[in-house]
């Protein structure tokens, strides 16, 4: 990796930085964000606007370019890769250390007096926003939108943004129509006394209207934003995808409607001026529903005392808790996501052991040509992580070339990997061996399923907060002086993306959405040695209701069921650290494991797969 | 109990709101809070005035009295208590129901435009202030600080503000002298650059002296403020009682010091005025320390720019670590503790079964005559809940003759109590029966027991917060549906207050500080059965670093030493409930019980009491 020479760029940044044509008055600072105007956690290449000023293209990072200094914050897992993709124009500020200045204490530091400080109030969200213009405006600067993107001035080739043909999605596949949807929403609406909601996450508006897309590399969701109001729709949206029939019927864009379900079509450009619009229209007490991580440009546009800002909005909590045909096309799209790793760790068991020519990228490239052969498949629903040996600790590791590694039978393999299919989402990480397991590998992989089935088979309260389990996915390698530096599980959409909120397990969060039955995580506990080996036990869990001896205060409980069925390698489990409860859940585990994807495997005819199945879930037997 | 008929004094106090004499403009609206100039738990007669004002007493409720209405907010806990001591001129407003308006709603519902709402700025903290405020505003009212505190104008026969003698501590009780506390104090001070440190918190003022008063019921402080510069220090107290000779010489009030150790006295009332001498004395950069919790009136005086405000103030950090001479003294305060239970539990088991002529408050005075026959017995720690059957189930339970329940030989018997010792301080729930519990009773209690057991044989990473390990005392009662409606632990000071921040085991905090070696707290899981029995299980728990097989990223780990040594009534457990790890836990403890608490109660000549508790702590036997 050669680090990409910015010199040239940074001059022209600088220029227009004070050019009349973009700026009103020059500013002395520029700041580029990671995100794109909706806050996605994947962005279009259209919106990699800090990889192409500064080189570095890891998913978290703020640029900030001054007349003199350009600067970088990132956090941990990117300080190396950032090192190596910026040259010398670069100070890399690492984010967590002691001694590393807040992005306001810097710009203070560096500024002249009554400095002005931009950035596109398209890509900032309003709580920053907020937050970084009280601390410039303490010191005596000014945070101020410049309306043009000022990278996008100087980037001659920068990307189209896409405007792929849009995907819909029947009741069979969603449950619920659009416009029930709609129904839903504005009873919440109703509740809280708002007249408008403006929906901005890109995964929010595709939900809505139960229709897919394919803007963005692993996230199946378009470039839209919607403008929901008591008796109008707007769907801000660019391209010819609307002349698509089959979008225009899902729609029902040509028939006779009640008005309140007529949706007005509008160009995605024209968003900011339409909302300014309904904020101008506005009298006392009529109010306007945002996420408070909407643009400030967005919000900006809806005068404050108008303004209802949540930290999650109706269609995000309602979009969590998936209804039965939902939570159908997810057991269908795990049983098939079972199908291509049965599949796949049997390929690799034959091709490993012997040959040891498999690499990372080969076995990740294995792994989506059998994902590609099941039915509905779409896409991965991210990067996999295909993972040997050291590269395993790496917990955000992407094979490429350079790292490459060999498969060998001397190493622990860590596959985390998923894919979109039309009925459902999944991510699933297994952790293999293909020869024979150190004793410590083996107690390392055990605390890591101990804490795997805390969390699965935890019974808890209705009301429950997924952090408050956190901890049950640790106490076994607490126990031993052990632990792993992430969160336990995630949201998962529902063909949708991988990440969702509002509900996840992790000991960071606090204001995480209570968990309720039909929401969808992830269980997945890790252990990691730097330079050795990387372990992680993940499935996609399913919260259902849970039948308990007694029923304090009627509140009901609650459980997990896992979806994913892919069986969890018996070889590497020390039986004797686990109790009898546990071994009882691996076995039952397997058991299901056998029966569902048996049948899948038998019905489609993969009879090696097959036994490869049947031998990886024979019963643990647990010695008294 | 009748209510307090209330209409005249409402008449008073509706009369000075208008009155100029005490009253720039007039208010509209008088808000009275439950606490006092320092923001304590615990609280002085003088300061009782909500109570007064209502005849409400619970521990917490905000009054606010307009010219028409007069409302009352309290919690779950005070429904039923606030609804029989309060006439018809109260409005009952039941915090937690989703009916209830906020204050903030209430008062710009009921208030003619442009109103005043007046407070006694030295009662409300300033974040409060802050938010109530700003609401206030924005519907076109104001808050407005009103200087003479107008219940006080109206209650003529007030208290007197205590005004008690001081308690002395050397260094074999603090481990730490003054002095080197303020060398201590001064540093962290320089680390964040502040010049001025403002001590508003009554414990914190006798932790940093090495004082203790006797002002405040159950809690051994005095009324005092302090102020420490870097060269200066200032104590703001009342009284002779800086004329005792012991108080003067342990201040070195009359040594030659050097300057910045000489401890000013001045008046109590005199804070504000130096306060604003303080902070108009202030120029650029120079910053004054004060919790975000201190007074409006306070934090007033320093002008905006120049505070420093944080949740959480040095001393309340140095406070919760212990020393080895503070955790010594805490040891010995809980074998004086914890024989005076073995007397208790010994006499009562002789009168209860054959007599039946035991009542709460026997019980509760028996337990109190018990523990003041201990050395350095100062007086309770709190208001001991000693309540059988039903009245256990009530959380917050005080007998009081007319709920008064004779202890039989057919419920449940369930007693919360501590005390202040010179050296230490305690509390402890022990659950007992006096006769043949259900297997019900015993399945409850053996639940309580695990989570009981599952917090204090925890091993944890250092820099763990307490929150993240409330889910371990409540995982047995969940998976049977059961749990307890409160947090599982406390911080507990040491010959101080009985509850303390920073830290503590609750789901319902999130800004904790984290656990560190030294740090005191309670381990107290229960289970309430509404109208039927109540269980809980408290040990005072001290933070020791954990010996593990592994040091992970060599954090090193933590677990807890029980300093609590009472034995765990056997006949409540269910045996086979119970893994083999937790049936030793509870062997190791009772072995434990006997050795210490034994050889004190030899020691003490407590014959038969020493026989109680080697019966009570024969190991259990589990059956296979």
């Amino acid at each position: 990796m050669s680090p990409k020479i910015t010199t040239e760029l940074l001059k022209q940044l600088r220029q227009v930085m004070k050019s009349p044509k973009y700026v009103q008055e020059p500013v002395q600072a520029y700041i580029v964000p990671s995100g794109d105007a909706h806050q996605s956690e994947y962005i279009a290449p259209c919106d990699c606007r800090r990889a192409f000023i500064s080189g570095f293209d890891g998913s978290a990072g703020t640029a900030i370019v001054t007349e003199q200094h350009a600067a970088m914050w990132t956090d941990g897992r990117y300080f190396l890769q950032a090192a190596h993709q910026m040259d010398n124009n670069w100070t890399l500020m690492k984010m967590g250390l002691k001694d590393t200045p807040t992005q306001e204490d810097w710009l203070v530091s560096v500024l002249p007096e009554g400095s002005k400080v931009g950035v596109d109030p398209f890509i900032i969200p309003a709580d920053q926003w907020k937050r970084m213009s009280k601390a410039l405006r303490s010191a005596g600067h000014d945070l101020v939108p410049v309306k043009e993107n000022l990278i996008d001035t100087i980037w001659p080739d920068c990307p189209q943004r896409p405007c792929k043909p849009l995907i819909t999605l029947d009741l069979s596949y969603t449950g619920v129509s659009w416009r029930d949807k709609i129904v839903a929403l504005r009873s919440k609406m109703a509740e809280r006394k708002v007249l408008w909601f403006v929906v901005t996450a890109l995964d929010e508006v595709a939900w809505l209207f139960n229709l897919r897309g394919s803007d963005v590399e692993y996230n199946p969701v378009f470039f839209a934003y919607a403008v929901i109001g008591m008796n109008t729709i707007r769907l801000f949206i660019d391209g010819d995808r609307m002349m698509d029939p089959a979008v225009r019927e899902h729609l029902q864009l040509d028939s006779t409607l009640e008005p309140e379900f007529k949706i007005q079509v509008m160009p995605y450009g024209s968003i900011l001026s339409e909302l300014q619009a309904v904020g101008a229209g506005l009298s006392t007490k009529e109010k306007v529903w945002l996420s408070d991580k909407a643009s400030y440009a967005l919000t900006e546009a809806i005068p404050k005392a108008y303004r209802y800002l949540t930290p999650y909005t109706p269609i995000c909590i309602a979009k969590a808790v998936k209804n039965s045909s939902e939570t159908e096309g997810m057991r269908r799209a795990h049983i098939k996501d079972a199908v291509a790793l049965c599949e796949l760790f049997n390929w690799l068991e034959k091709e490993v052991v012997p040959k040891g020519t498999v690499t990372e990228i080969i076995a990740a490239d294995k792994a989506e040509e059998f994902r590609s052969q099941q039915k509905d498949f779409v896409e991965l629903s991210f990067a996999t992580i295909s993972s040997t040996g050291p590269n395993g600790a790496i917990i955000h590791y992407k094979p490429v070339p350079e790292t490459n590694r060999t498969l060998s039978v001397n190493e622990i393999y860590l596959l985390d990997s998923g894919a979109q299919y039309k009925d459902g989402t999944t991510d699933v990480t297994r952790t293999m061996h293909f020869g024979t397991p150190s004793a410590y590998e083996k107690e390392c992989f055990t605390y890591v399923l101990k804490g795997h089935i805390a969390v699965s088979a935890a019974i808890f309260p209705n009301g429950t907060k997924g952090h408050l389990l956190d901890s049950f996915a640790r106490s076994a390698l607490w126990d031993c002086g052990l632990d792993y530096l992430h969160g336990t599980g995630h949201g998962v959409g529902s063909f949708l993306n991988v990440h969702e909120g509002p509900c996840g397990i992790s000991y960071k969060t606090f204001a995480d959405e209570p968990l309720e039955a039909g929401m969808i995580v992830s269980d997945e506990p890790g252990y990691y040695e730097d330079g050795s080996f990387g372990i992680r036990i993940e499935n996609v869990v399913l919260v259902i209701p849970a039948e308990t001896k007694y029923n304090f205060k009627n509140r009901g409980s609650l459980t997990f069921e896992p979806l994913t069925l892919v069986p969890i390698q018996t070889k590497m489990i020390d039986v004797n650290l686990l109790t009898q409860k546990e071994c009882n859940w691996v076995n039952d585990y397997h058991q299901k494991c056998r029966e569902v994807i048996g049948a899948e495997l038998e019905r489609q005819g993969r009879h090696e797969a097959l036994r490869w199945l049947i031998r990886e879930t024979e019963p643990l037997i647990r010695v008294q």
